[in-house]
């Protein structure tokens, strides 16, 4: 058995069968025992940021880590954004990123950099395979690493020689279970859970929370003691629409946020960072709390998140006969013919969503006037940029539909952020994924407009312009779909729109709508 | 003044005066200054890949450097591996890298990361400018860092804070010269010299001895000793074509390498590391050179070259009478009509080959039948992949065409190559860059099929053949083209080829040849 193989089958002992790749040369050892166990599912991306950023999705869809290859440091740097992201969600992400042989590295071969270092720079965990005897507890320790802390990112250094190498006799191993995870004190839960009774407070909760059981503990807990429950606004998964248990989201901009939170004496954080703005401004302070406000960090994001919600349910008296503030199926009113906004595509997009689909966010400026509308449509999961490295959308939706091949994928991008990895829509051709693109095309970087202004600068000049917005040549992107073998239309009416979106929904194939408001 | 007018009046002063950029908030007082100087060209990339490749194409037909504007750690990131590439071909690049406010970074916002790690993982010199009272100072110090050692990568790292501070008044400096580089002993010069004329001796040069008058003086050098002049394989920049220096160029494949070189006793090199393989395989050297070649390395890449090569020609007794072996235009027969090789591509591309062009070299297994026709054809440079990460081709070319507005550019690429950046297409339609791109269609990563048998591995199976092969569906480069508002045409024979790139080479605008094979 080669190394290559016995890495192949501990992460099929393990559980993984799923890997995202853009092999090369030093990792044919790799490719060739993947050959041999077709077990493990093999997806081509175009581009490493697709291999991560598909990584990523999967990983939020299922809470399981895929394997990724990567092929030595510029493999792994282009792959580096997609990762930040990622650990920045909470995914748990193993990367094996081939390496020269190791008596090769003295030479200096042209693909030869400091891989241990970019490596290092973004991951939680980081291993260089020494010897073939290793490849196995190294690979098994990845998968636990990968899993550990809610879920990280984990990085194995496969030298060439180590895959090409033999063992000497099978070698595979099984991953162990991930450390236990820490815990709150339990007096300090209790303590805690008296105070939510008291007027003016709010629990944040986020990661696993978000969604499924754990989502309607929080619900009980807010029923049983009446404190808001919040959202973070940069959500790796939340439920959404019909059922969704009720949580009033943070907002993108400081100034809203700041009027948000004004109401609240505490706010107890679950899984979550305490709210900060996602840039600072000259003169404005960083964070959208009120001064004075109580910050109570209860459960770290790497803490046990589980335990410490129906721990501080039991504490808060919650006994299963609470009802649950649920969103209720409010569609909006259907938008008026003529010009396509982004509130049309909003209200379209609400009537049209399909139940249980996974919406994929990353329409930065367009998202404001077009979730609410979604929000109280049908039941879906919606995932969010949570490391606003700009380039997600696209690649996290084609690993959701790997992970839930039942579902429907909705992708709504800015155009800015889709060009970063248009790549992936080869990709979801060539697996015939069930998703839907819309993209949402107001020719540019409409964020940066937001931004300069917001940081009192005058009207952007000619320079500033041309950086700000991709016009002069407007991009083409039913012409970009097709040139990666998938299907679109364009779309500048609210009928055009209505009608795209409708055929795209209705086909089993990726679709992209393009929407120019 | 602010911190970031007092960073790019810096640069202008330096003489740095083309900027490519991705910029995001945390940069916005850099774009505002740039508003204010509109001497400094800004050119807008859809991915940081795009960036960085320019600034290297930039870098090596001006040896000037262009700065990039990035968008902390995560746009860094999607620029690591044409950095890789820029620093492997000792390109100068001065990278600006705005990151947050410094009291902002305590809270871990969602775009912070390790920058300072990320940066340093690829840059030869990083620098935090913690001060708006070092920035020009501290900028003047990256412009120097950049153009030390022959051209290195240079990084600067600008909090937000320091860039929207006040200076306190005109601030601007002057970067200082470069530091002088390192000299082989005159002794050694000229005994190095002395062995040149014994027979056996081949003096392999690089970097600015591949072109232009150095490359001269490598001849006459040559011509005075009888010694065999070699080029790398993984040259920055060549001078190819009618009237240039006959040299010898190293090849890919580690066999053709070791029979090449068994012919020499000594080689001696002059910029250059000695050649390795690109990648070790199991039981073969990694080094082509035969047992017991004298191997001298009597200048390092980050030496003084020029001083070498004059002083090594001194020494040889170079008086200029020499007559220089140059190359001699000899085109090569027409192709016969029929389905598209990469042979005929090779003939055809020859035969139109413009005077003066630059020609940006990313087929890797196509390039093996077309160069050699395009060798003897007229005079042209030619720039090559030199870290060996795929994507280098169309961003090079995007910098080499802003570098050299008067001279056509032809990028020669693989498909699966030029899907690492296809987004630099836009940016050429953009600039309406003098730019000839031909995607030399052959399904897919034809190259590591080659290495998965110069691995001994059998036939790939159906994972391996999915993760080589990018099919399934096919790629489309006239819509791909266009979508980024660039034209472009497809040509499955000869005949077509030849009109297609022909429309092409006339065209004053990026026009795109999708070729076949």
């Amino acid at each position: 058995m080669t190394g290559g193989e016995a890495l192949v089958e501990t992460l099929l002992a393990s559980g993984i069968n799923v890997c995202f790749a853009n092999p090369g040369t030093s990792e044919m050892s790799f490719v060739a025992a993947l050959d041999a166990n077709p077990d493990m599912r093999c997806v081509l991306c175009l581009f490493e940021g697709g291999v991560t950023g598909a990584a990523d999705g999967y990983a939020r869809m299922t809470a399981l880590p895929a394997v990724t290859l990567l092929h030595l440091g510029p493999g792994f740097g282009n792959g580096w954004s997609n990762l930040h992201n990622a650990r920045k969600a909470g995914s748990p992400v193993l990367n094996v990123v081939g390496d020269h042989a190791d008596y090769h590295l003295k030479y200096d071969a042209p693909l030869q950099s400091d891989l241990d270092g970019v490596a290092r720079s973004v991951s939680n965990w980081t291993r260089r395979i020494d010897s073939v005897d290793d490849i196995a507890r190294d690979t098994a320790a990845g998968v636990k690493a990968a899993k550990s802390n809610n879920g990280q990112i984990a990085t194995l250094i496969l030298p060439a020689d180590v895959a090409w190498s033999d063992t000497g006799g099978a070698a595979s191993q099984v991953a162990e279970a991930p450390r236990a995870l820490h815990r709150p004190d339990a007096d300090r839960v209790r303590a805690t859970a008296a105070r939510l009774r008291e007027p003016g407070t709010a629990l944040l909760v986020s990661a696993a929370a978000l969604y499924g059981e754990l989502a309607d503990v929080a619900g009980r807990i807010k029923a049983r003691t009446g404190c808001e429950l919040l959202a973070p606004f940069f959500a790796p998964r939340v439920a959404r629409g019909e059922g969704a248990v009720e949580m009033a989201q943070m907002r993108y901009q400081l100034g809203q946020n700041t009027e948000f939170l004004a109401k609240f004496k505490r706010i107890i954080y679950v899984g979550e960072t305490p709210p900060v703005t996602f840039f600072a401004y000259p003169g404005k302070p960083s964070t959208p709390d009120a001064p004075g406000t109580d910050i109570e960090r209860l459960c770290f994001g790497d803490w046990d998140i589980e335990w410490t919600l129906h721990e501080l349910a039991r504490a808060a008296g919650v006994d299963g006969s609470e009802t649950i503030d649920r969103v209720e199926l409010n569609l909006p009113s259907p938008p008026a013919p003529g010009p396509l906004t982004t509130d049309a595509i909003g209200r379209v997009l609400a009537l049209q969503c399909p139940e249980n689909a996974i919406m994929v966010n990353e329409a930065l400026t367009a998202g404001h006037a077009i979730w609410p509308h979604v929000d109280k449509s049908r039941a879906h999961d919606r995932l969010k940029n949570t490391g606003g490295s700009i380039g997600m959308g696209l690649p996290a939706g084609v690993g959701a539909a790997i992970a839930c091949p039942d579902r429907k994928v909705v992708v709504v991008s800015g155009d800015g952020s889709a060009m970063y990895q248009l790549q992936s829509l080869w990709t979801a051709a060539r697996e015939k994924l069930d998703i839907t693109v819309i993209i949402i095309a107001n020719g540019g970087y409409r964020i940066l407009h937001e931004e300069l202004a917001a940081l009192g600068v005058a009207p952007p000049g000619r320079n500033a312009q041309r950086m700000f917005d991709i016009v002069e040549p407007d991009l083409d992107w039913v012409s970009l779909a097709k040139g990666h073998g998938v299907e679109g239309l364009r779309a500048e009416t609210v009928e055009d729109f209505d009608a795209a979106l409708k055929i795209a929904l209705d086909s089993p194939e990726p679709f992209l709508v393009e929407a120019v408001v």
